[in-house]
């Protein structure tokens, strides 16, 4: 007799294209164009750790996949396939059958067949391990170890919303919900930028995805390029949402703030018409927010030109005590 | 300033090929031989589901490798490279450095470099997910679908000693030091077998490793195709220690007991010198079991050849509510 475990598998056997070999055998297969690079990336999402018990199951399967596509967006590589590992507590099938059709939303929208994976049984809430793979021309793979001194630093789509909505949601701001309306999506849906990040890899040097905070993920860059920079606070890019908020709360949400999925790279001044030409094509508003100096760390400068002696960390609710990426 | 878990990073850099980008980017990259497909497969491991809390890390590092290889074996496909997400209830260095030995050794053997990953705090556990890669010639690669009527079916290696290991361990059986020194290593150091699939790939029909029982895997290789089998129980290969053991325990481990991670294939007739021979090049031992039949199900014949009525489902402490794979 099938397990209530086998029988929530069919939410996930949708078919697959038809040179893949998917759910169901020991392997899934597939091919990787001739002269291209496989791109994979795997993350673990923890209950209570990166996302809250209770969250939407809908939006949960979206955040699963997105954060894992935006680890290929940062490379520019194009999305071929994910798997799926699924531990729960016990089984809920209309839970089960939300998290499916958020996962196959976005699964669909950026041509990521689910071709494999497993489900088990939890004793400590949701437990969720996603791999991607996508593949990428070996000489366009964007790294975090390609910035160069004198390069701008870019930035994309807006930030800070998602730092305050986890805030509210954790009770750390007092809870505002009009604001919390207009920033949960962005914490609980976040868009990978896919689209972009392959068309930014023939223009840019060195890129990153803001998981755990602007100046913590800048710094990955820099650290191995060998370079520092120097970031302009005026420049940011702020979430139109948070104008008039706490400004305090801003600039940390801005500097600190996790879980955006954005992507920040560097690239050549000589660049920055392409760069602006690309963001209309895209839709994805780029903005240009500071330059690689020689040296290292991160000075930022507020709207009078003077640094911040108090540098907010790298940090949000969840990650508190620093994920890490092997 | 580097968290714990970014310290920790440290015990699982070591180098990889030069021709993978390895850990440290937003995604790992390597390449496929033209003309192969790659092979790849995940599994989520929970503390106090998949393994006991408190197994030693060497080990545990290697099992949780050897699994996700044993999913290679059983399509006949090349170890390449894998990926880690570990989620730690709190950082113990010694621990984190036994576990990487343990996973770098049989990493090491079969030449499957750890190129990415990410560590967690996890609330709840040890919680693993590890993810393989390797590359099989299409028309090579061994599926659960392709067994055919008048096969032989065989299984490698021997059976029985991981789950008796596994129930002393859990209490569900009396402890026997002695027998549990003789079955232990079965359940918490398998070894899987990559170069016998590699080996029996251009021999055999369909094939599948054991983690959920004999009588269960066997059986997705029977649905897959649109089969039956009859297995004779004299004919299985019994782990030694087992000998003169409770019949009915015995039996219950044969054909029921998970964790194995044997391989169960089935072959024309035809190959039967052939796999002998390939049994001694690999120094595997294969045993013949039974036979593909017509219809659907699993008959088990005794002795004295009588089906057996009550057939003890694919079970074992762990796995009791049935993990599944998608």
């Amino acid at each position: 007799m099938p397990s209530e475990f086998e029988l929530i598998t069919r939410y996930f056997s949708r078919p697959v294209p038809g040179d893949m070999l998917g759910a169901g055998d020991d392997c899934a297969l597939f091919s990787v164009k001739p002269g291209m690079q496989l791109a994979t990336s795997t993350d673990l999402l923890l209950e209570g750790r990166h996302f809250f018990a209770g969250t939407d199951p809908f939006r949960l399967g979206h955040k699963a996949l997105a954060v894992n596509l935006s680890d290929l967006a940062a490379v520019g590589a194009k999305p071929l396939a994910c798997l799926l590992g699924l531990g729960l507590p016990s089984v809920d099938e209309q839970w089960v059958s939300r998290f499916a059709d958020g996962f196959y939303a976005l699964a669909d929208e950026f041509g990521c067949a689910l071709i494999g994976g497993d489900t088990t049984r939890s004793m400590q809430g949701v437990t969720l391990s996603v791999t991607v793979f996508g593949e990428v021309a070996p000489e366009l793979a964007m790294r975090r170890s390609a910035a160069v001194l004198g390069d701008d630093i870019w930035v994309s789509g807006d930030l800070g919303a998602a730092d305050i909505a986890c805030r509210m949601l954790a009770g750390e701001l007092p809870r505002d919900e009009k604001l919390l309306a207009q920033t949960r999506l962005a914490l609980e849906k976040p868009t990978p930028r896919v689209a972009l990040g392959r068309r930014l890899a023939s223009h840019v040097h060195a890129a990153i995805d803001l998981s755990d905070g602007l100046v913590q993920d800048l710094g990955h860059i820099l650290k191995a390029s060998g370079v520092a920079a120097e970031l302009e606070e005026v420049a940011m890019p702020v979430h139109d949402a948070l104008t008039g908020y706490d400004a305090a709360h801003v600039r940390r949400a801005i500097l600190a703030g996790g879980d955006v999925y954005e992507l920040c790279f560097t690239a050549s001044p000589a660049q920055r018409d392409s760069l602006q030409r690309i963001a209309i094509e895209t839709g994805v508003p780029l903005a240009r927010v500071g330059r690689i100096t020689s040296g290292s760390g991160v000075v930022v400068r507020d709207a009078g030109g003077h640094a911040l002696s108090d540098l907010p960390n790298g940090f949000d609710h969840f990650r508190s005590s620093g994920d890490a990426r092997l």
